[in-house]
């Protein structure tokens, strides 16, 4: 028989999708460039060359047994060994190829990370606002994903509900920063305090609590500013990467999972990853994918563009006189909208061709997410349209 | 805390990485070309250079942002339309797009199918010799799987243990064919047996038992022979496809699931294949491999190597008096040992520096496995060291 749990997955649609389709019912009707679509979060800066030249690299000059054969299962050793040197290099850590494996990009090494250290009724924390995909990552797992409430003063971490919500069924608690959808990168002092609490709840319960820290805007920050590296401070870290936006190629699925080399069980938990890929079908990612990304370890796409984007968009924002934090990196932007009903107010702007995320699904009601990952040009031409829908819809 | 499950798995080592180690180990004594290395099933003939072609031509005159952008959920619409038309093509099927979900080759389509259509506590039969990663691949979803005894007469399926065995928890069967370890093709004599005794049985039950097609070796079939389309035989079956074989690429990770047209779930189980993907971390394989291959579908690497080999062991093989039935495809054969302990069989031919895999985790004890994807060359040195070890340790 079908089973029904994943049948009844089914019928509910996400609003992102569904506000993508009428973005693109109405681009057929009056042209794409005219559609200022700010629903997905597809990179749209250029592949940096280097990628293409390595893939390309491999496929002329090494051995076709070698770049289209079997991957070891937990991944390639001069891959773990070039991706923990970068590391090491970059964050000041001290990986060994042992603490690394490879993924297909950030979802696959959450998957693998929530069942190393989660059982079914477990309780995964989250801080809102969070990426909605978290909630079937964490239901599948048969654990139980819990949201702490947001701190819309800042969107860093609310900890006074954080205190209040952890407790003895907490197995791993799940972060995002740089933060998709507030654009937030959480500073030393949250990661500090973070840290404080998840050692002191360790010791009151007598169990492990792992801190799985999704990055996969992790170079993604403005301003020249840098995000502090999550497993630096706390021993217990599972880092989850994607290459996927530092290099504009989210459809090649790669990335890796990387755990803190003062974890007690740091490379039994990689080696467990192997044995759950068995279960998962995963059986890491591709060979050619693998070789091509340690060859450009400490390349990115050009972010000056998303840079551009933010302050264009955040300025004309707070012109408005919209309640905006302003982002540190990513490519999102996350402002309160102009009437308690965010749903409302995000169907108010596709009248005008705006198409803009309500953040209900974040966790985070009344707030709306724009996805500044399109042409600077584009922006540009937008802002007056969302002045005059501001002013018309709301007399701002 | 990290989970014991998991953690166990650990412990136990494959017997064939075992002896693969212990080849290498000689290798480095005396010489890889001095070993002879049946151990491992890894393709050993060259891609077609039709896929490089392909690869290196999306890279270079397609839009990078399609080439290296997400896949959609479900797959990427023209190569789902690509691979329907082709297998509707080769084997008189009626496939639309809707009902093939592209997956990073065939252990993430059972991984998926598994998922679809088994809950914890079901039974999934499969029949001996099999695949031993079957054993994880149902383990890790929660249900049971039971082996059917091999029929070594012919190494087609034992039927009446499989009558005896399948019963109302029966929530799938499980089959390979050509299938790994035997080399064995199912005969359209079987399927059709196969198909009457399911759809019996799903009367009597009252409930579907679908059919799980394991299909790697598909193209790989001797003496200008076919394997018969399995699902042709039986509406409830789902194709669990890879090009790791057909295209000697197992690295890139890449085939599908094809559900077929006649299962009155059939779109139902693909679009829940989308949501078990957003459990298990799995979001489609690289688009760029799915555009790649969706150029060369009809193409597969040379498979006259594989027969070449193929009838050079089994003439020594029977030559010397062993026990074997002909493989009709793979690149398998699968002889009774000289002695009743197939493992100390193959320690004993160790000594002669020859890498034979006990078939005990085959479920088949007293028979082993030689994996020919070797040099033709190698394979004829080998025929002289066969006969010496048969002659020296068990005087034939």
């Amino acid at each position: 028989m079908i089973v029904q749990k994943y049948k009844e997955m089914l019928g509910a649609k996400s609003v992102i999708r569904t506000l993508s389709e009428a973005a693109t019912v109405r681009a057929g009707q009056i042209g794409r460039q005219n559609v200022f679509d700010y629903s997905l979060g597809n990179p749209s800066v250029p592949v940096p060359s280097c990628f293409k030249e390595a893939v390309i690299s491999l496929l002329e000059e090494e051995d076709p047994m070698t770049v289209h054969g079997y991957s070891p299962t937990l991944g390639i050793p001069s891959v773990k060994e070039a991706i923990a040197r970068s590391l090491n290099e970059r964050f000041g850590m001290n990986y060994g190829p042992e603490h690394i494996f490879p993924t297909s990009a950030a979802a696959a090494a959450i998957a693998h990370a929530l069942r190393a250290v989660s059982v079914p009724g477990d309780e995964v924390l989250t801080f809102a606002p969070y990426f909605p995909e978290y909630q079937p990552y964490v239901d599948l797992t048969g654990a139980v994903l819990k949201v702490v409430p947001a701190d819309t003063t800042s969107f860093q971490i609310n900890f006074e509900a954080f205190e209040q919500m952890i407790h003895e069924k907490t197995a791993a608690v799940l972060v995002n920063t740089p933060n998709n959808p507030s654009g937030a990168v959480y500073t030393e002092e949250t990661l500090r305090r973070l840290a404080d609490v998840l050692l002191k709840k360790q010791a009151e319960y007598g169990h492990d609590i792992f801190l799985i820290s999704d990055e996969p805007y992790r170079e993604i920050v403005f301003d020249g500013k840098k995000q502090p590296y999550v497993s630096k401070f706390y021993a217990n870290t599972i880092s989850c990467y994607s290459f996927s936006k530092a290099l504009s190629l989210p459809g090649d699925r790669i990335g890796y999972l990387a755990v803190n080399p003062a974890c007690p069980d740091a490379a039994t938990i990689v080696n467990m990853c192997g044995q759950i890929s068995r279960g998962i079908g995963h059986n890491c990612p591709a060979t050619l994918m693998q070789l091509a990304v340690s060859r450009v370890l400490d390349q990115t796409a050009d972010f000056s563009i998303y840079e551009k984007n933010r302050n264009l968009l955040y300025d004309c924002l707070t012109d408005i006189g919209f309640d905006v934090v302003k982002p540190a990196g990513t490519f999102y932007i996350f402002p309160k909208a102009l009437e308690e009903d965010a749903i409302a107010f995000c169907q108010k702007a596709l009248a005008y061709d705006l198409v803009l995320v309500p953040a209900d699904t974040f966790g985070c009601p009344g707030y709306f997410r724009m996805a500044y990952c399109v042409d600077t040009e584009k922006v540009e031409r937008s802002l007056p349209v969302l002045v005059k829908f501001a002013k018309e819809v709301y007399g701002r």
